[in-house]
């Protein structure tokens, strides 16, 4: 019999923002895995680290920091092929993700190579952009509103068009986009309906608006923008 | 001092999706209050429903069926002024909301009434468009891929348009609005690219592909569409 392959969502950061469930997978995980970029600390890991159990083994996925593909597959093949160990021997393997799993996170690279052939569990988590909404007292879509994703890396000439013709708009990944994104927002004459949020629910979180946001944004940092007319009803 | 009023997602239905933040705060609440529509059951009572405790007081907010703003704004005029009596006496209230707050929820509208007045607090909770994604085993939105979240209400032609112009795609409040969005996706040739879900999360959950879904849809569904050409890294 394999084991299980769980994918396990964290929420945001604060640790009290984790669902029950991922709380019980982790708390009980003989084997826990998570990516790590270029080296350095896993967010995720970070979480949980209060309760991931003193004996579990640790399958770190170290991703290089490139904007090249198969130096990053490379990274996922091999943490792949390590948990499929992990499962043929008969042990569950608790994924570790930041947020939600499915929504903007790695865990489905592992998903596309793994679910075909083990049974694969996604445990949802909350996401960074609800957190966001909260900690900015910002609703995110009301009634028929729509709403609009967008990664801050888009060209600046489809961000504009994008935030344009929408709603409501999440601009997530900021970080070193954060004066080009800047400057589509203000051109569009918006910068007074959009919160700037980094490290949200985390003790050093920051929450302005975007105007008084810093020069500098962490990879960590979200832009919400609302243009909806009536939210309260 | 007054109290505080707490916003809290309870996640989509699942009581072990509740973060540990909301099982803190509704296991030691002496005040809850949650909407009903229409004098039906409250679905996020029914997921506290184990932990609310014996002795608490209960702020039930009736909302009519109607389409008409008025009534509903009553509603929500009159449960902000119960729950304003229970803050002034200096009693915290536990607002319970399916999902999270501030996503499609009616907490804003409380938010809207009561938080120039006294401290609130949103606990964000796990969405219901994450737990359709983990449920049918379909990632929503990869690296720089673009989300857009619709409601079934919207007119057809502006669903066909949204939808044309997208890249992963939400529909929300499915329900009676089944076939029109259907004959949508259907005229875009995106039928084969569209899972239904159906009370995510819950022992009587459905997911299966929009071309097997039921004739009649219940209004906790949702249709989820991606036409991402490579989410596989
Ligand atoms: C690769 S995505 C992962 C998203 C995650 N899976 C989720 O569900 O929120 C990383 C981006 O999420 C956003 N993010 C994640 N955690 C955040 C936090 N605590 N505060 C602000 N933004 C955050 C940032 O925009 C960041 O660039
Ligand atoms: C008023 S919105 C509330 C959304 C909620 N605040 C959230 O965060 O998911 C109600 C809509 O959410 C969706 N929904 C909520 N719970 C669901 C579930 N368990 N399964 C499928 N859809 C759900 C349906 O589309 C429903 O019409």
């Amino acid at each position: 019999m394999s084991g299980v392959l769980y994918g396990v969502g964290l929420g945001p950061g604060d640790p009290e923002l984790m669902t029950l469930r991922a709380h019980r997978l982790i708390s009980q995980a003989a084997v826990v895995a998570y990516p790590t970029l270029a080296g350095g600390e896993s967010f995720a890991r970070s979480i949980a680290a209060d309760i991931i159990p003193a004996g579990a083994d640790e399958i770190v996925m170290d991703v290089p920091m490139t904007t090249a593909r198969e130096p990053a597959q490379a990274a996922y093949d091999k943490g792949a092929a390590e948990i499929a160990a992990a499962l043929e021997s008969g042990r569950d393997v608790v994924c570790l993700c930041e947020g939600d799993p499915f929504f903007y996170g790695s865990f489905m690279y592992l998903f596309a190579r793994l679910s075909d052939r083990y049974e694969v569990q996604v445990v949802p988590g909350v996401t960074s952009i609800t957190t966001c909404a909260a900690r900015a007292g910002m609703p995110l879509a009301a009634r028929n509103e729509r709403l609009t994703v967008l990664p801050g890396p888009l060209p600046e000439d489809e961000l504009r068009a994008r935030i344009d013709g929408a709603e409501s708009v999440a601009i997530m990944k900021v970080g070193r986009h954060l004066p080009k994104i800047r400057s589509v927002i203000d051109a569009l004459g918006l910068t007074d309906h959009a919160m700037y949020i980094e490290r949200a629910s985390l003790p050093d979180e920051v929450v302005c608006p975007l105007a008084d946001a810093p020069e500098k944004a962490p990879y960590f940092s979200m832009i919400l923008l609302t243009k909806g007319a009536d939210p309260w009803l």
